[in-house]
């Protein structure tokens, strides 16, 4: 099953810097051949779920083998039965509908 | 990797009554043996990484199957190395803080 | 606008221990007169928008004058223009459904 | 209180179409002057919580007006005491130490 999936993560407890914790993650998802985009809020990832479900598990393992003792994170999901719209094509669409309403 | 995960699902577009939907993934994490917690906006899972994942992949694939073509869902997760309190202490505890502040 | 909203925070590092920080927030929903539901994974809450975000803003306000220095939470809201049906109405029908479907 | 919020909604229910939607929000938060970053699964704002509410309210009465009956959203929240890194820099701050992995 194809998935378009939001991703993001805080350490609960301990350091408040996060940043190491979350470099190591998208380092992770990269080892793991996904498609992602990083933003200042989360990490957008395409692909199969099978794929990025593992992928986001071994995340979590290595952030907690590292140091850290518990992770609170959050997922959005989009699953769809036919091709969905790439990242690029519905930021695109929005923008596209956006300049409409601006005229 | 033991986790306790709230999760929530909307179908995007069509028939805005969502109970079937629900009921449907309900069935299928209790299926899978799963133990939930029901309520108004969301569902509490409490089990292992793989196979919490593997039955709420379930889910979306037997929603769509039943006609939906899309769905958005939320995850919320908590991964702990350690024993993570359960759902019903999680809820004590807060009550028991709770009835200090209120003295 | 009347809205059915879940909310939930962890506070971004320091202690681990959340349950006092949860239930000050609790308090001054309470204290707000709001009606909420509180699970393991959030607070469920059904009120007007303008009162949930003042009461909300103040349970961020007061968990970090009491000593914390930031905050992540997440909020999952329904907006209705027509009567939406009650938390209790929601569970009841999910749980309608799925006797349906047990049988 | 200074905040840095992601969001994203989706209407229940009807047509399956959401760019419009999303445009119609884009507009009204530009028009309340707020700072946002559009992603593909939501949008980054940053600024006043007060503000922020407020013109997200709007959004969400604007579009039911435009005849969508239902809406669900969801808000991942960053609130802080202290000066906050900007967008920019905590997307900066994560490739840095994405770089400093890879080596």
């Amino acid at each position: 099953m194809k998935v378009q999936i939001e991703f993001s993560l805080i350490p609960i407890g301990g350091d408040p810097h996060l940043s190491e914790d979350i470099a190591l993650c998208e380092k992770i998802l990269a080892d793991y051949g996904l498609e992602v985009e990083l933003h200042a809020m989360g990490t957008n990832i395409e692909g199969d779920w099978d794929a990025i479900m593992q992928a986001l598990k071994a995340c979590h393992e290595a952030i907690m083998e590292k140091g850290r003792s518990r992770i609170y994170s959050v997922l959005k999901i989009v699953a769809s039965r036919e091709e969905e719209k790439s990242f690029q094509e519905k930021v695109a669409s929005v923008r596209y509908q956006l300049e409409k309403l601006m005229n």
